[in-house]
């Protein structure tokens, strides 16, 4: 659907669209610590498809299950228990990805056999 | 005012103020992660009192400017042009931040003459 | 889900948690009272999670349908026409609490003949 | 200033604060009970101005102290953290309120004398 | 569902239904503003039921295309990158109404062979 | 203070500034409308700076009276009771804008004798 909104021809969006894909790119805080910036501003902000986002994001920087469960409390303390089912699909999200990823590390280490 | 608020008897109350206090406590994510999670948090929310409490704290934990102003894109990109009047008082917070620094810095090391 | 949520070892949520199911236990304002604050909170937050679960609790303290279209009204006006979807499933959500209510009385004065 | 908005000559501005005014009167839920939810609403929406005015009219109803703080606990779990500076001010605007009141009840009992 | 809430007898809600219908009437704006005026509401607040209205509403008033992602600019803008999913399904919704209006005129045209 | 954020040598927010701006520029709608986008976006999202900001814009770009009302009321239907105290400050905004209007026009017509 991106693609659609970047072939309206308005090219203001489509700056938009690159404004925002480059404030997570790495600087002087690491792109692992932007990750979870907008991971907890999607919670806090109750923007389930960015959460989803964000979640993937945060597994591919490394951030572990610890980490992203202080993540998730400061976001639960700071929005309040209207979070909570954002939150729970958050859960479900990393879950998911864990499982994966699981997978894929059992292929690489069985999977030649 | 907190006083006030906590001395009302209220248990529950008391509670959150505790959790709300630990949720940016070093743990398995740095304090300074953490603030800034809650300066992000603060500005896309847009509340004025708590961008205010992160900045300082941020200031303790020694974010840059540079940082400063890389979590502020975040929050500008992620919150829209809505959060800008709150990111321009979040910056005249800091540089207050940093003229005390300077002062205080500039009285050690040659307060004692 | 929360099961998940409180199985993640993260004490500090698992107190949230508790600190949100106590906020609406019976003390110097009613369960039925708290419960219906929880639900005009959950309509002008507009969190369809919340509104059902606030319904079905309402439902069981026992509040009566002219109470709950005038706790919708409240929220319809504080919070505008931006709440009306959310209205609207709430109103979808109790109907199927009224149908259930009324099989398991009829069920109770019927079923044992 | 609510004079010049309804001196505007917009009628349908006139019937909105009609409506908003009758949401709160006695109907199947009590006035007192009503104004608690206009609190709660205001205090997750974080609006001060409209807090103070739900605060003033919770105690012309009878709102006890501690029927306050429980409503001040509702909004605190489900809107969060974020909700603590309005939650300071609304505490203010109470001690005023119960300050008043004392003024006003010592002056019926000793004034005449 | 609409009509499940109006026929709940509660009467301020009918009055408010009636106030939001006439809100967007032909008056010193035109509809076609006031349509546009509540497409960006529903944007900025990220309601997808109420953007699936206006967009069809404004499609009936005779906004073009260009027109479209100039307002949708200015909800991105003002908004911020949280209401991208919304903007996405916004632009999915007048797809589908362009299909339409290009097969109803299809027929319209080529229809009586 | 804006300076001071584009001052900060953070490209990124500076070209967001840019976008911002862009975005009311005359386009397929013209500015007029534009604004009055901007001014319903600010007054749903309770942001009294900008709210200010667009009441100026709309007087430049010729808003009469009736057209703000009726602007003002789509905002009051759509975001609820709750912008009604930034709906009295845009109406203050908007008659200090008149009252200088009228200043600079009786000016320009009587100041020379």
């Amino acid at each position: 659907m991106n693609r659609k909104i970047l072939g309206s021809g308005n090219l203001q969006i489509q700056r938009f669209f690159n404004l925002d894909a480059r404030a997570y790119h790495e600087g002087a805080l690491s792109s692992k610590v932007k990750e979870l910036l907008g991971l907890v501003a999607s919670l806090v902000l109750r923007c389930d498809d960015c959460v989803t986002y964000h979640v993937l994001r945060c597994v591919e920087e490394g951030v572990s299950d610890a980490e992203f469960f202080e993540a998730f409390n400061v976001s639960l303390v700071a929005g309040g228990s209207i979070t909570i089912p954002h939150l729970r699909r958050a859960v479900e999200r990393l879950e998911e990805c864990r499982t994966l990823e699981k997978r894929h590390l059992s292929r690489r280490v069985y999977g030649r056999r």
